[in-house]
């Protein structure tokens, strides 16, 4: 578990008190205490309160807060304050400010502010962290560190442009690497001195904010800035360790975020944490594999839920309330999903700027008798039944889905063969076609070890990085089943193409060459012919859109071939045979229908059981612990469901402390955590 | 009236000599009489053929101009030529040159190019002004002064941001006051010096020009360049009025224009003028409105129609011509909501740059045997035989909507519920639900007197400043009927929330509190059900959309409640009585069949009588002065209406001459002016 | 022909080797021989290969590369390399960067980099023309001097600015005559210093890319850029040509490419020569249409098709392959229409940087197995099997349609009346009237001498330049027929309005008076009614869009009229009877049918047979030379198609080399060569 100063499932949230006369504490405690709030996360957008200038720190207000909260209970998580500079530093300091991607000086304003080259904010930022940890290293209270906030977007000022001349140095050596890797000789970019690189922006190499000239260094770029923000990240990290070395430390995350390489940054953290903001349309299946993915990022660790909302964003074009019982089935959705904490942006509304009308557990109106207080205060009240039980339990998945940033930033900027392709979209296609059959599934890295797995999902891995196809190739040999797609295994890590035929160096396990690429204009498609059926599958005509690749095979069966257009009768799936194992190539993007066939025969071979039989729209997730296993069923129908059948191995729903006799009822947007 | 120095309605437009050889004036000027033209607008952009250098001031030739037109009995609006700057003044004074949204230092060019707080373009604005005064002040083809030219348009120099600071200083005093007015402390942006302060726009802490993470800073910077607009104004004002204490000074507004708060403006212009480019979609009612809106800026006073084209316009993306009868049927239009004037732009097209297609009397073929300036002789000749009747009468309303600026402002920069929400819009709902009916109604600010009016009428009144809620309580206890909506007393001046709940200040007279505020995608729709008849709006289901406000009652009674989703059953309109009178709630954005039917409801119990009864598509305004009343019938319709049962104290038609006994046809596009 | 070295149509492409290790090239020279190619197009971005300082040249790697290819038969078209400059002339000489539209000095990157008024790029991009020049000019290997690489894009920066105003002097002499021109008295823009003046882009004049303030300034503007590119071409050619006098020199255009005015630019090439990238919605007759514009830059002259893909593009948003025969029915079309060359960009795909997956000859995979090798070797082996048949031949039209660039930029930089008329659209539908009918036509400047043409069509010629309304009269005088349409004779070449009357100068031929001009809204349309039959028109009601000019006739016939609207019943088509000719005034944008019947009456009226009778979706094109004709048939149907009764004057076909005899068969995509 993340520490035991806290033995439960931590429930609380962002508490600003910086904001407001501290006199609005007393009843905020007694308001808290009624929800049964724990947890608040303080001292996040602190900085200029702290310091007022260069030399003073000024922390008595917050010592203040974190005994006055101590005194009833509720533990901090305690923020450095860094995630947004103090106006005097930006103007005592210039170049803690951004330039941005179109080459614009920044002036003081906003968040996410801070150049993470700028000498200035790397001294203040890790001083601050220092002072704060030094003075709560022992402060009872103190459950996590949380380091700056949502850290994000880049920056292309002259001190990013030289730190990125030195982080290329390092990483290709001599110019003539790196001029290979980027293939500056195409357009003559050649380059024989490092002071004549420029960071890619709108001024140079790229436009669009994801279209380039040199793949090669737009991704170096992407690798260069994540890397400098995670230094930033670093220093504070270890100002903190200084003095708190047994404490967690984090740093609020966000999901899918494209600008990170969150892989790379989980390393450095004791414990993920993540901001959870669904959009109005995300399907609830992506929420599932974000969630997924985040756990996925220390391979399979439990995380931190740090944010979400507990009714409306104020960020979005139309901001809905969540409908009743939502917020309590979306917070379930995280801990089903490894989650031990369940925390809200905020627990108390401000009163000016543009979060005003986020929602709060405390609203504007300030008292307890609103809808979302009282639904705030039963989860709390159900989070303190369930107490420790859940607590550090893990997820077990015999199927993973690779997701890789750099693969992502890669099939992103490649110019053609189509901008219909989205890598996320294509990820997630797979994962919900395993999701509808409640299939656990875990997202993990190219790095991951894939003995433990059945069976191993590669959507578009047009980036191959060294090591990857030979562990591919190991897997399938021992008897795992791959399965990777179009437009797969195009280039290195480089983005440099491999020649020879693609799909490159998944080539021979895949037993087929991909001579063709086409793309689809939107609303186009081909058939995808079954002419047997394929587990349950049946023979017949299906689809696929986007790109089909035109293949033909090296030693792998025709599983599915074309249905129209010159290469008709081409193949459109096929399988392989590689040792012990099968390594499967879709060759264009297919229809639901399809894809779910695949993933369900691919399963029952596999033999991979789903978790259980439920109706449409109700999710069910899976953790155990010490022999113990936790069945999360989560109702996202706006009726309630009844479930029959099932597994006598569940004796009792927690929530409700019953005992369960084969059958359930679940409420419209209900939960139920069966015990086995 | 404006003054007796013409004692009829104007008639007449922008000239611009200066763009042409004298000799061409000639010919015009035999025009001009043949369309019964009176007044021309002179001296509008020409500073630089008046100014060649900083200390070289050349009028002969406006001399010649202006008596040449006097000479035929010609009239001039005399304009003081500071609506763009000349080049050599971009070029040797480089601080006359704005600084964009986007942080640009633009280059000469263009309109509206003068930044509002450069120290020469004021000094030499002035100079500019005074120096024109005192040689015309004893002209007496001098009608009316007109300074600059549509004033708009922001900076976001370094000059600005100084006077920004001190502006601030003078509104604030300290900075801590400042610090709780924006609550900087949200995202740690506390200020603890005045030179921390930079302008917001897209370098700090706004975006997409309507977006900013600080509302309270975004609102000040509009109210703050709107007033440095307005002192360049104020600068050329004294400056005329040094020579020329008697005439009226007026400078041409544009309407509903969002970014100068003119109800500041006009308390500094002795008239208003406003220039109508109505848009191709644009509702007759919405331009019926606008002319409201201008008469309303000073309290009824009568205003001046400055242009309109007479034909077509330029920059917009279709450019139609106005059907035949429509350019008098929109004059009239003016004429009966208040203008004493009917001024186009232009007498005579330009033959380059980018007004050349812009329509004029004379066109480019150069003689009157046109379409357009038959027309245009028509309504010359016909204000002719008006001749002064209508002048200086008043409109009487029983009706007022409330519209403010700085209330616009907020709402738009509000970040969340939703972008859906446009405070013009909802505003247009109430106006054209009385004016589909032909009730009278007044565009009011929040500083004036409720006193005179009956029915009072706030839609998104977002930001209550200090006393309006007082002075609605006062009204409505006096017995007066008070109406607003959805998000509606939510922040002060400062864009702060009132907190204890929503609607804020409002809440008392209002009776109810709104818990929450849901906002529905577009293409949503929450039902409003009417369990009983309203009036004559029939018991049912209609519909709302937008936002709907999740309200409770405190007193109130419930008129409808919403009739699907969670909350159904919850009420959607509510009346509270309040002393004497009444105070409505809409707790969402009505349907026009509800509206309409709520409108009707409201004038009835007030007792407020609609002019006439007249078919679809027949507008009706009425002026009234000196016991005479003239009720303008406008038919927009293609085809011809016929009026019958007319009241009988109606006894002439003043067009047409001939008297009326209780019917009336009227033509496609016609007008009629009926006295009584 | 273009020279004799290599009398046959040249078949080969870019070949870009400094990408690469030299030992590649054995491979790819025994392709190359595989697939008939002769041609390498090498050197076009090896300015960083040849030049690492600003002294040092090395070309040693280019001599081996040179040899190699000609010892196995393969000629180059030998580029300059100046089409990007290298990363250290950027750091070096900053000057040699642009500044963008918005103003930005743009860093190292990119193509099209280098800005045409910089001294350095002038100077050594001069250098190294002339350096490579002396060193190849006696290589026997030379076929083809190419300059620099599809010249393009607009730069502001001060030396931009500088010369622009030097330009100005020279072309008005005067101030005076320069704020004459440019209307500058509008809005008081105007000039009293040269210094004054600065360049129009988004901080001083425009926005949008072409909206402006001032059309004069802003198309002089585009004629400055234009002429400040040409002036590198020609320094570059002087520099070539004092070294190699005899062989041509060319620079690849872009067919209808806006920025340059292409008629100039031909002045100045002894060859044209042109990249052809349809898009995937681009129609076939509307790269016929380019075709026949690139023939016409240089009076018919035969042209070099520079580049097109073998496969597929990368750059369109759906890159989709050429569908098996297209490369090759397209390679055909452009000889059809004036190419004596057919090349490919590229012969080999790069392995890195945004081009990687555009199409080549020799794919990633790197053998001779694929399809699109396939194709090109029997391309190779066709183009081998004509010989030089064809060379030289000419294309022979009794129609041309007028074509201008100046007049282009003025439509498209108009403010008014519409957004919706674009220049090369309406030129285009009356391109492909013709076109589907098989009439050839030339694309002529209004430079163009007219006596060859029985037809002259100038669809929207807004824009009259000095002399040619004298031009027009005079053909038409002579018994030519003459069209033109609405929106045509409205200004002088300086964009200042003809007064007197639309359309100014062409008022007199056409026998019409426009006395205004109706914008429609999209969907919009009126009726244009034809009572009596025209040719094989059937009398009835067609449509009109876009614009409808209102006009009178005065001498005019009216051949249809208007049937919709006010101007119901006004004449929408004239003709007038002008000596023995006929004009022609076209009052609107007509639909599809009745465009195709009006060119059918007009063609048959003046005698001009179609080229023969064909099924839809097959193009006939002819060039004769010698007393031999050669017909090319081109099959753009997905199926085969049956020709019969064709005129026994066809003996053989070409490429199968058997008789003809009335009949013939040809494949779905395929083509016939006929010759007569």
């Amino acid at each position: 578990m993340i520490n035991e100063k806290l033995p439960k499932i931590w429930y609380g949230g962002d508490y600003n008190p910086e904001q407001w006369d501290e006199s609005v504490m007393e009843e905020d405690i007694r308001m808290f205490k009624l929800a049964g709030i724990d947890v608040a996360t303080v001292n996040v957008f602190s900085w200029a309160r702290i310091q007022p200038d260069e030399n003073t720190y000024d922390l008595e207000w917050l010592d203040r807060i974190i005994d006055r909260l101590y005194k009833d209970g509720i533990y901090v998580c305690l923020a450095t304050s860094t995630g947004a500079h103090p106006a005097w530093l930006a103007k005592k300091h210039p170049d803690v400010l951004r330039v941005d991607y179109d080459g614009r000086k920044r002036k003081f304003g906003g968040r996410h502010n801070s150049c993470p080259n700028s000498p200035a904010y790397r001294k203040l930022s890790e001083r601050l962290a220092g002072t704060i940890a030094e003075r709560y290293k022992d402060h009872l209270a103190v459950l996590v560190w949380h380091v700056s906030n949502e850290y994000g977007g880049y920056c292309y000022c002259d001190n990013c442009e030289a730190a990125f001349r030195v982080w290329l140095e390092q990483r290709y050596g001599t110019l003539e690497k790196l001029n290979k890797a980027w293939n500056t000789a195409f357009w003559g970019h050649t380059f024989y001195d490092w002071d004549e690189i420029v960071a890619p922006n709108a001024l140079s190499e790229e436009w669009g904010h994801n279209r380039t000239n040199f793949q090669g260094i737009s991704i170096d770029y992407r690798r260069f800035q994540s890397s400098s923000l995670l230094d930033c990240y670093k220093l504070e990290y270890e100002a903190i360790k200084q003095h708190s070395p047994n404490l967690q430390v984090t740093t609020n995350l966000m999901g899918t975020y494209s600008e990170l390489d969150y892989f790379e940054w989980a390393k450095y953290m004791d414990v993920v944490s993540w901001d959870n903001y669904p959009s109005m349309d995300t399907p609830f299946s992506l929420t599932a594999m974000t969630h997924d993915l985040m756990r996925g990022l220390k391979s399979g660790q439990p995380f931190m839920l740090m944010e979400q909302t507990p009714s409306q964003q104020n960020w979005q074009p139309y901001n809905s309330l969540k409908r009743p019982g939502v917020m309590k089935l979306w917070s379930y959705q995280a801990v089903a999903r490894g989650a031990d904490t369940v925390l809200f942006f905020q627990l108390r509304r401000s009163v000016g700027a543009c979060e005003k009308y986020h929602g709060a557990v405390i609203e504007h109106v300030g008292h307890e008798n609103t809808r979302v207080f009282r639904e705030s205060a039963e989860l709390g009240a159900e989070l303190q039944q369930l107490s420790g039980r859940i607590l550090d339990s893990r997820v077990d998945s015999k199927v993973a889905i690779v997701y890789d940033w750099e693969n992502r930033w890669a099939v992103e900027l490649s110019s053609g063969p189509t901008v219909a392709l989205k890598y996320l979209d294509e990820v997630h296609k797979y994962y919900d076609a395993l999701f509808q059959m409640n299939v656990q599934t875990d997202m993990i890295s190219v790095e991951e070890q894939l003995d433990r797995y059945d069976l191993v999902i590669a959507p578009v891995l047009y980036m191959v990085k060294p090591g990857f196809a030979e562990k591919v190739e190991a897997f399938v040999a021992r008897g795992g089943t791959f399965v990777t797609t179009f437009f797969s295994g195009i280039v290195n890590e480089n983005d440099i193409v491999t020649l020879g035929g693609y799909p490159g160096k998944l080539r021979k396990v895949l037993g087929i060459w991909a001579e063709e690429i086409d793309a689809l204009l939107p609303g186009q498609q081909n058939d995808i012919v079954l002419n047997k059926p394929l587990g349950a599958l049946d023979s017949g005509t299906y689809s696929g859109s986007i790109l089909c690749d035109l293949i033909h095979t090296e030693g792998a069966e025709v599983v599915a071939e074309y249905g129209s257009d010159f290469y008709k009768g081409m193949p459109a799936v096929t399988v392989n045979s590689f040792g012990e194992g099968k390594a499967w190539y879709v060759a264009t993007s297919p229809d639901k229908t399809f894809l779910q066939g695949l993933m369900a025969h691919l399963c029952e071979a596999a033999g991979i059981q789903p978790l259980l039989a439920t109706p449409d729209g109700v999710e069910v997730s899976q953790r155990a612990i010490n022999g113990s296993t936790f069945t999360f069923i989560l109702n996202h129908n706006a009726e309630a469901v009844q479930l029959s059948e099932l597994p006598n191995t569940f004796t009792k729903e927690l929530l409700s402390g019953e005992a369960v006799n084969g059958s359930l009822a679940i409420a419209a947007k209900g939960v139920a955590i069966l015990e086995s």
